[in-house]
């Protein structure tokens, strides 16, 4: 049986899970949440309520915030923070990578070990090992979690800035969002012949599985900075590309998920650079200092 | 040994590379190249090389075309159409499913059986497994033109519409194009904070190699046509995405390549359609008639 208290703030479907977990695990936990009829599943299950999140706080060592937003974890911590110095807060609400390192600077400014926290998984998944949590921020309040954590899936910690956890989160979101619209886009071009959906889906996660490893090629090129292999080039790369837009557009789908990319690689070879090898469109990702917000 | 003369238009890495495999397989090959120097390796090899395409068709039973694009094949069949009346032409020539309707609708306007040929591979890939070669057009055709087919590679017949075989193959291209410009967009995200390309795309290959049979579900979904599963809706998608460019940003790299499917959510959402599942954007790739290209 686990030893220690912790609290959990906040009782949406992924607050719940987290609770429910902990507390089949052994831990006593003490929960709250803004509309306290969502807390009597977890009291009838052997949970504490507290009332307000001062109370809350003070009845665990770790505090688990698993709140709306950024705003509301703000709003609801700030009041409380006198309470929380010297406890570990672990913040698994989804936040930017600035909106985490802002709240571990206010965290510091009042004594409190602030880890910042980034759920890869729905709330179904809690508990299993297929659950991915990965974590950023103060070191030792990691330690001391982890025991606890653990519980929750596969735990990951990936440094002191409290930003990287966001970051891995949201690099890997936005790589798995673009593959899911690359199936769309397929999906959307094989219907105008009839094919269904399903049909297209299997087909291109065959083709998507064999061409994945193509991935480490492209990083080696990148890491390389010279993008002088002569594999790929910009303008080779321009003329595939225009024939898949052109293919698109012929069949009646709109090829604007693909036209950035091809803004990219014209705009390279617009500046001299069309014999480049393609991956070289990352350099043109990167904001200029004077124009990033 | 196979029996049959097969002709072989282009020289080009790709042409190169069929006209050896089928000489290596057994079969009687005539070559032809606008540029006659790159015949001599295969006449070297024991290749027939002709010095006009009239010659080189009337040398072969099957004419394989491996030229530039769709208006190097026009310029140098039509004025061999009478010679070709009768034969099987598969054109393997990169172009879009209208090119390869068009060049259909000629041929059959002159009595040619025409196959049309995508080919997913590299040039090296041609003769082994791994090479697929997607074919479209008249059936009879490839009956007659298989066994020597066979020698390329993996072949699928696709259908009589000659358009399949180039759709099928630009619309699984469109997906891997999005999947790679997925993982450049993790990448440049995590460089922010010195990760190596390298170990992002190796982070990204695991994910998204488990990400993948998501598409599945989302080709249910778009199969099923009502969008009210009650999954993911297009608010809920939104809010995501939206954290996704705010951390890009943040980082100081551009979201540009996630932001079409941002601008597809707010029309969804800006007409009322916010709590349908997401997939329906899908509905939005779909050009009006008269916007049509």
């Amino acid at each position: 049986m686990p030893t220690g208290n912790i609290t959990v703030l906040g009782l949406g479907a992924m607050g719940s899970a987290v609770a429910a977990r902990l507390r089949a695990t052994g831990y006593a936990t003490t929960v709250w949440n803004r509309t306290a009829a969502k807390t009597q599943p977890h009291t009838a299950a052997g949970s504490n309520a507290a009332a307000t999140v001062p109370d809350a706080v003070d009845a665990g060592d770790i505090v688990i915030v698993v709140l709306l937003d950024h705003r509301s974890v703000r709003e609801h911590l700030e009041p409380a923070a006198d309470r929380l110095r010297g406890k570990v807060v672990v913040n698994l609400t989804t936040t930017t990578p600035g909106e985490a390192r802002a709240t571990a600077a206010w965290a510091a400014d009042h004594g409190i070990a602030y880890l910042d926290g980034a759920v890869m998984a729905v709330p179904s998944m809690i508990g299993t090992p297929e659950a991915r949590l990965l974590y950023s921020g103060d070191e030792n309040a990691y330690a001391i979690a982890e025991p606890a954590l653990a519980a929750l899936g596969g735990a990951e910690y990936s440094g002191a800035d409290a930003g990287l956890a966001s970051l891995k989160d949201t690099a890997l979101l936005a790589a798995m969002d673009l593959m899911l619209l690359g199936q769309l886009q397929a999906v959307a071009m094989m219907r105008t012949v009839g094919v269904p959906a399903a049909e297209t889906a299997g087909e291109a996660e065959a083709w998507l599985a064999a061409m994945l490893p193509h991935g480490k090629e492209i990083a080696a090129i990148i890491d390389g900075g010279a993008y002088d292999t002569g594999g790929q080039s910009v303008d080779f790369d321009r003329r595939g590309l225009a024939s898949i837009v052109t293919a698109s557009r012929e069949q009646g789908v709109s090829a604007q998920l693909l036209e950035p990319h091809l803004r990219l690689l014209d705009e390279l070879s617009a500046t001299g650079r069309g014999a480049s090898d393609w991956p070289r469109i990352i350099d043109r990702l990167t904001i200029p200092k004077q124009e990033s917000r």
